[in-house]
């Protein structure tokens, strides 16, 4: 791409990005995609994904742009699809409009495109240039990417953290380790998640409705809780939600018996999953579940064992961190990682901050995770 | 002063503040000054205090300026000394030399000062306007300001801390948390102030040497060792450093026998002074201690006892972290505050922070410390 990609197309496919991210939450289990056509170095049409079932963006621009679609070039984040699923194949709809150039910036990993789409414009002579702003884009559908690469959702853990690492004061209080501003940016990174996920002391201790709460908008995440043994209290939040039309999903172990389970009967939806060590559940089975719920993102909230469950497990992708401008101590205080320490402190794991967002006194940091080197 | 501030008195004024910070690490236990005498719009003389003993900056100033003093501003971040030390009074002689006007931040809260230069200058006909860039200028000599106003050093917390709290992982180790740059920078802030200090544990893990180094900088710091039972090995750092001129300085419990302090003869300083609770050292009488050795700001590099024991005493004012984008875990590591937590996640410390510095892959914050309310 780099020999032929100018200002004007990098320009344009900013564009294309600055759209798809309009479908912020409401687009899964789909990707969010935007497009503009252009001709002559004129906008002629543009288009984002809004919802699953909804027109594709770029059927939205050839819409748009009609008859002056012919000759122009399409400027897109993702592959177009080459597949018919509720909507009729966007490869094909370009060809038949005249599009003559598709400036994409990456390949739909889902397999059923997965390069076909590609494949399918250059068989009908359209020119195709991939890899612009190739990063951006994956990031823009990370959850996407790697559920379709990977065969799992994308796992975030989201934290409040105070300046010295602890995630509550004493007996577990955690209200509030950060300001309003950031507790609202919390809402908003549930709503950018299919699911959220917590542990079972966070249950009994905090009793958290796990539901998305921001001005005007309505909107419903998987509700999942981690309880090995079914210690919960079937009679407090987040059980008996009105508001949600989804039960909350407990993946509790394999020998959790049935009386253990009657009083969750319409308040729950049960799942056995098998244990591994020490009273941990398998957490891939975990994930293997979401993904069959067309999850593609999931935002763990912890408590410190839940984050050092899914750390331990290697299925950590992102990290947001928000951090407090506190110090508490560490004695008799929650810390972040309820983890045995690493040998080395260069030989636990790294933070690769892309982000790092003031939000009043807060600070949130956001990055992928890498495992610097094995344990001991 | 803020009605007869005018954009060029700021931009003088600023000009002085930039002067005087070129004596960073060289005038302790004199304040940094630094000053423009101002003529008709030009500036006709500047001047910089660059150590104790060496010329004041008015001094220079004047000297520079000559028969130009006369009706000229003076702009300084510092109230004009009016008492004969090893220079004699910088008021007096801005009057003789036909100064209108001076300039001043903030007034110097040595007592032997303390208005008497505005006063001195006022009488003689000087008109003296006081108080713009005033917390500039009191940020630049934080550690004169505080032993002057409080009678004790400056106390800053520096720490090299992980995402997750941690300043070592297993077994102490914690060489190395944060990456070059920022261990440059540590050295850096050694050299800005007078003292460095740490407890026993540290010296006895990590056997540092406690020295200031920075290429092209020849610079010496007072050593300073908290160990109540002076369970230290003499034949190790920081003892027996022989590039440095003073021996470290060994502060003791009251009960430690001769035959434990033999080892030290003429390898360190040995200073008792009274114990409070829990085998934790007397932490006024140790700052007390420092104050009569013209030490203005003490850096305090841990462990996390040593951390908690000043928290707790109350005599933190600042605080240095260096924060690696590592996550550690926390069993068997060591925290940052080996403090009892507090009660509620709004009861404990606050970093004010005044600076957040990115050095390579670490974040510096800098910032001020303030209790949130009582403990429990």
């Amino acid at each position: 791409m780099a020999p032929s990609a100018s200002a004007a197309d990098r320009s344009f496919l900013e564009q294309a990005l600055a759209l798809a991210a309009l479908g912020e939450g409401t687009t899964s289990p789909n990707p969010r995609v935007g497009c503009v056509l252009v001709r002559e170095g004129r906008v002629v049409g543009r288009g984002f994904h809004r919802a699953a079932g909804a027109p594709h963006a770029e059927a939205l621009a050839v819409a748009e742009a009609g008859e002056r679609s012919r000759g122009a070039t399409l400027y897109v984040n993702l592959e177009p699809c080459c597949h018919s699923g509720r909507t009729p194949p966007c490869a094909d709809l370009l060809v038949r409009s005249g599009v003559e150039r598709v400036v994409a910036s990456c390949c739909d990993p889902n397999p059923l495109v997965d390069g076909g789409g590609f494949e399918r414009l250059r068989a009908a002579g359209v020119r195709v240039d991939v890899g612009l702003l190739a990063e951006e884009a994956r990031r823009l559908n990370a959850g996407f990417c790697e559920r379709h690469a990977g065969g799992r959702p994308l796992v975030t853990l989201k934290a409040a953290v105070t300046q010295d690492g602890m995630i509550a004061a004493l007996e577990g209080r955690s209200r509030w380790i950060t300001a309003p501003a950031a507790r609202r940016a919390a809402h908003r990174l549930r709503y950018r998640h299919d699911a959220v996920l917590v542990g079972a002391a966070t249950v009994r201790r905090d009793a958290p409705r796990l539901t998305v709460r921001l001005p005007g908008v309505r909107a419903e995440r998987l509700r999942a809780i981690l309880s090995p043994r079914l210690d919960l209290d079937a009679g407090k939040p987040p059980f008996g939600e009105e508001s949600c039309e989804r039960l909350p999903r407990v993946y509790v172990g394999e020998g959790v018996s049935e009386a253990a389970v009657a009083p969750f009967a319409g308040r729950a939806d049960i799942v056995r999953v098998p244990m591994r060590r020490l009273g941990h559940l398998d957490l891939d089975a975990v994930l293997d579940d979401l993904a069959r719920l067309d999850v593609l993102s999931v935002l763990v909230e912890g408590g410190s064992r839940t984050f050092a469950g899914f750390l331990e497990s290697g299925s950590v992708d992102r990290v947001a961190l928000f951090v407090a401008p506190r110090l508490l101590g560490a004695r008799g205080g929650t810390p972040l990682l309820d983890l045995r320490s690493v040998a080395e402190p260069r030989g636990g794991w790294r933070v690769i901050a892309e982000d790092r967002v003031a939000l009043g006194e807060d600070v949130l940091v956001m990055g992928r995770i890498s495992r610097e080197a094995e344990r001991d």
